[in-house]
């Protein structure tokens, strides 16, 4: 994991739109630069969160550098790369290497479903060779509820053993803990990230990198208070906090959320705006949601109170 | 119906490619002569059995403009222009319009699992009104057992209300006749295709347009013939005999099935090649699929034999 290019909490930064469903650039750079300041170890842009399937690729390449562009360090991005086609992957992916990026997040190929090992490792393999770079640092992204498409434990192997100066790390989004702990017992070589910070201190504690998890747009610093007293006495009390926040988030449609309370937060309603085919909360709803974590104690930005 | 641009049997054009996986546009060019040869009414190039999912925005945009360089008729083309990202959708479509394309052939947004038909109603609306052109007919493309993401009874009633002019058909890949049957039946102005030829004369008995179907690279003039005689006395014998190809078609890897059948045929051995992640049957297994149509008495391009 010496040879990891991140650690830490990352955010799969959202993606802000005007009413017309554009990128709503400035505030999406304001956003990354709040997340920096809070604390996060990283950004991890165009992630599930961040609607990004749902971002076209010249949208991506123009966002990753007008980013740069407006001084974020490459080195604190880990952009989501992963496409259904490998050539639009190796384009992505190649931008994000020429850019001095830290590492970069693909997801497998997802269209088709079924698919064998033999094919995922080709997909990899081959978005490994034709972008030739030893500066590629490679995330593998498991997110089996959405993409449907998964990487196995024997897959990371394989891809390990080929390509161990190139595989970096993983984000485990399968919600399944057994899986992440497989995974942290085989390769502990890998720079394992937890896709939710429920299992943050768990992660920690068994040999991971930390975490990329949604929420972490909202509660950066609470969750990076977990991340650096892991091996306190308080962690398990701080972890206990952001797992009750987690789950009242999740009680709703996750990303819709997200976008209600940084709304909120930025004072403008337009950041609840999402892209078809995603739909943002109801305004009752979106209402609800931030009484609820106020209730609870919570409120995006209070450092001093979530953390 | 009356307003559609397409009817009878189209392929979804299998796409060969080089042994380092780029697409060999020549050979990809000579299937679509051939299959128009052979009496398909149209060709739905970019489909999934045409590992369009695995190829590149800038390769499919390259790929028609090729195949209409080289005289292929645009009001004979549907390609599939559905991405998961609205903007890459738009870009697709609109260069099928401005080709003159009959129509194009869109899925839903595909990566977002669950969601509402809602949030399905504004993609299909918003790339109709980004488009924002009457030349632009657009079929429906229902495929859940890949796509996970479907197009509901509700959601096309809905579309065909706001857009008549535009919506001008639906692919039912569903492989569940039942639902086909309830779409023939609520929206009788829509061109119906079935997505197998098994439902072939059931969907015209139905009132429905025709079958676009991955079998019919390899058996177009046997799936046209059925087309042609559907009200005759031979009509179930003819069905029963395609079925039974299709069936064992199905009995592989669908799409590694057909391009091994097609390597036979044109003698070409890297027609068999599918990019990751896909991947191309062993040698023993193309070879058994020859022999066992072969002994059915099927050929690729035997129309006398197999039509």
């Amino acid at each position: 994991m010496s040879q990891a290019s991140f650690q830490g909490v990352l955010a799969p930064v959202l993606t802000p739109f005007r009413p017309d469903y554009e990128i709503n650039s400035e505030a999406f750079l304001t956003h990354c630069r709040w997340l920096l300041d809070q604390g996060a170890d990283g950004l991890a842009v165009f992630g599930t969160t961040s609607e990004a399937n749902s971002l076209g690729l010249d949208e991506r390449v123009d966002l990753l550098d007008y980013l740069i562009d407006n001084g974020i360090t490459p080195d604190r991005l880990m952009p989501g790369t992963g496409t259904c086609a490998l050539t639009d992957t190796v384009r992505l992916t190649r931008h994000a290497v020429d850019h001095g990026c830290g590492g970069v997040l693909v997801l497998p190929p997802f269209y088709y479903k079924g698919v064998s090992d033999d094919g995922l490792y080709a997909s990899y393999a081959e978005i490994i060779e034709r972008v030739g770079s030893d500066a590629l640092k490679l995330y593998l992204y498991h997110i089996p509820p959405i993409a449907q498409v998964g990487i196995s434990l024997d897959l990371i192997g394989r891809l390990l053993a080929t390509y161990p100066d190139t595989i970096a790390g993983l984000k485990d989004s399968s919600g399944d803990w057994k899986n992440t702990l497989a995974i942290l017992n085989e390769y502990p070589e890998l720079a394992t990230f937890c896709g939710s910070e429920r299992f943050l201190l768990d992660t920690l504690r068994n040999g991971g990198a930390g975490t990329i998890t949604a929420s972490g747009n909202v509660n950066p610093a609470g969750i990076k208070k977990v991340y650096d007293n892991w091996e306190g006495a308080e962690a398990e009390s701080l972890q206990a906090g952001i797992t009750k926040l987690r789950v009242c988030f999740e009680g709703r449609p996750l990303l819709s959320a997200l976008k209600a309370i940084a709304a909120d937060f930025y004072s403008d309603s337009n950041w609840s705006i999402m892209r078809p085919p995603l739909r943002a909360l109801e305004n009752d709803d979106a209402r609800a949601i931030v009484k609820e974590l106020a209730e609870m104690g919570f409120r995006m930005g209070d450092t001093d109170r979530n953390a």
